[in-house]
């Protein structure tokens, strides 16, 4: 058979779960206008403060049993992903909502909305990249700069910089606790079944290393308000993503 | 408000329907192996006698109040389309149903995903493709040879070539008669909302013109059997389509 | 024998020409400041009064001997272009020379370095097209509004927007008369042969048709000076180009 | 000034060089047909005994002010390549010619043209990337898998796929010599200047870490011949290009 897009299977444009995922990111963390914020992100979800995190960040991700597709499809195992995400509320937790995430590649596209994300494809997803034998490149320390950008249709959607000033530790970056998402697949004609549910991103098997600390930047098409940036981080990060789980209004 | 990719609206992937269409086609009418179709084209579709069309297409399309954008965002009206089509019967009616139908924007294919076709992003599609100012080209006339393909990933996923013979009538192009497709949005995790649905796709304001018949040949990575090429065509065409609505079982 | 990307022959990037061209075209006329321009247009070109084009346009393209490439290779025959120009003098005549050509294909990218244009790949053109058989678009007729841009690396490279007024004659559009270039290859290393010539490129075969004139506007990060828009076209055209000639200083 | 795309400066397609490259490589060590090389190999250089190499690499590279684009312009910093080079000799001397070699950027295009590389732009290159955080993914170790393609036009141009049996040294992989490459800008037109050297790329600190080595296979659109592999390598490699030099023959 021939797996429907949405429907994990060999044959769609998802591969069955759960999904792993290993990133290096570059990321600015800031406040928005908590008044702007609340025109992006949907109920039950509320906005908390107005801190928001902006990322670029390289993948690679496998389904769980699809990691020999590194070698066999490697085209489906790597992608960019720019996201900005906002703190927010959710009954007596708090955890992020990303308003909008861009990405590179179909699978990654289809696979976040499924799960919850409001993905996006982007035209382009450029990001710093070191190399230890670059004879022009030193290895990352204090003063060292990163940048990425997300280009999609006739401009920037978003672009940030970041000046690293030290070695960090994971716990520098602030957990802003569960991962939420809108789950939507709306009616278009008369009697159809539709999906409208808010969830939590079920989340697992999270390590972060090579933390680095300094400031940062960033510009956006969001309309986040105000940006105040807090500080920019350069890091990487391994999870795994099991699917999600409807949250009861 | 921002809109989530798959509920209409100005900020969404997906602008607000109906949606006009303008297209020109180079397409190939073939039979396929009506037991390899079988395991390409989903119940409650029944597979009828082999019949199959395969075309690739450029198409300028524009939401029913967004014709503007062809100016402001020519990005969001313009794409490539490659699909293959099998005759099918829903119980007492035939159709069209599209195991694959590529495209090559986000916006084409989240609002085909969310209609009812089974789309996937295409990495490529070109087609041939003339002007009548040229000077080493000359107008369509018997004896033309027409091309086109579709990349994804390290190889083609279609190609077929087209030679016409005659000028022809919209009368030439079989009908298949309706537009079917599924609506699929399955769950990721406990107690979630799903859809799974046969539809009729919704088309209407059909008009087809500058139609040119001959012979034809395709190629295809989808398992539609040993193809036996029928008759290659050139034609225009344009269509609305308004949706889809749910078919009962 | 496999043919260098730079010596036309058939497994070159660039075919064997002369090469034909078929084009529509968006274009924007405007006065810069001649002072910038003088910046960007090289020696011996002089700067006229500052007028320039602007203009983003769909270009199918064969070779003398390689009209069946549309159908065999339909990929090799269309490419999309935007361009400023700007007029000049050469001794006693006046011409165009174009600053920055950005294109959309390896192919176009070569054959026109190797011409004399000063071209640039784009990461992406998009443009106005219309479709007489979408129902949701009419006929260009006043009052009708077209735009292009240009994308590369983080950013919009060009854009420009046009409101046709009327129908207009070829006689409506300005001829800035020859089209200049500069072929370069300079040296990498001890001892190298090198180019180094501005060039007329030999153009033939012009026609114009469908022309419209309007309004236009224009926004380029090419370092024109302030743009005072003169007028935007909108046409169709086709010639013909077997090559450059040195010009002797 | 706005530079030449092939003059280096600020505002060329080129940066000033030297440039420096890290690079990561999946490569395929194999005889080819020396009757077959022979046609694709030009004069001065003489096909040795049909060894080949073949790879798919990602290479991060800057200019020698440039270091900080890694930040600013992280697009001008990053790119993929795909290539198929034959051992040659040039009077007493062995190296490498590489008859084509697939790019994914514009810079590196016109960067290795200038500098005496066949270069042509390939649609894409992918290959496979390990992230030693991804919770699905492995460490390199003995039986690890790896790939990589390069698309162009309707089809694979090359591709590759490597297992490594066990961890290596530099010196396992053979050294070819010189690199040599082909300096060409024809005439088109009446007494144009022309530039036809053959040159030896000028490359020089030169690391390898990494290296493991296995088994491969290689299918490629050149025509190498049959192809009989030798074994496989992945490696990491820095190295830096001033240029080249003309080779008298």
């Amino acid at each position: 058979m021939l797996d429907h897009p949405l429907v994990p299977g060999p044959t769609s444009a998802i591969e069955k779960g759960p999904w792993h995922y290993g990133a290096d990111y570059v990321s600015v963390y800031f406040r928005g206008d908590p008044f702007s914020l609340k025109q992006i992100v949907p109920r039950p979800f509320v906005v908390d403060d107005g801190t928001c995190t902006a990322y670029v960040c390289e993948i690679i991700s496998v389904g769980e049993s699809g990691a020999d597709m590194v070698a066999s499809r490697p085209d489906r195992t790597v992608y960019h992903e720019a996201a900005v995400g906002v703190k927010c509320r959710f009954k007596e937790n708090t955890g992020v909502f990303f308003p909008v995430m861009w990405v590179t590649t179909e699978w990654s596209l289809l696979r976040g909305i499924l799960n919850g994300y409001q993905k996006r494809l982007a035209d382009r997803i450029s990001m710093t990249k070191l190399h230890p034998l670059n004879p022009g490149l030193n290895p990352i320390s204090a003063g060292a700069k990163f940048g990425g950008f997300c280009v999609k249709g006739p401009g920037e959607a978003l672009s940030l910089e970041v000046e690293v000033e030290r070695a960090g530790e994971p716990s520098d970056l602030p957990s802003f606790g569960a991962t939420y998402g809108m789950r939507r697949f709306p009616s278009t004609g008369f009697g159809q079944e539709t999906v409208n549910e808010p969830v939590e991103i079920l989340k697992s098997n999270s390590r972060i290393t090579d933390v680095w600390i300094g400031t940062g930047s960033v510009r956006t098409e969001l309309g986040v308000g105000g940006i105040r940036p807090l500080f920019g981080a350069v890091y990487r990060s391994g999870f795994t993503i099991s699917g999600s789980r409807a949250l009861k209004g």
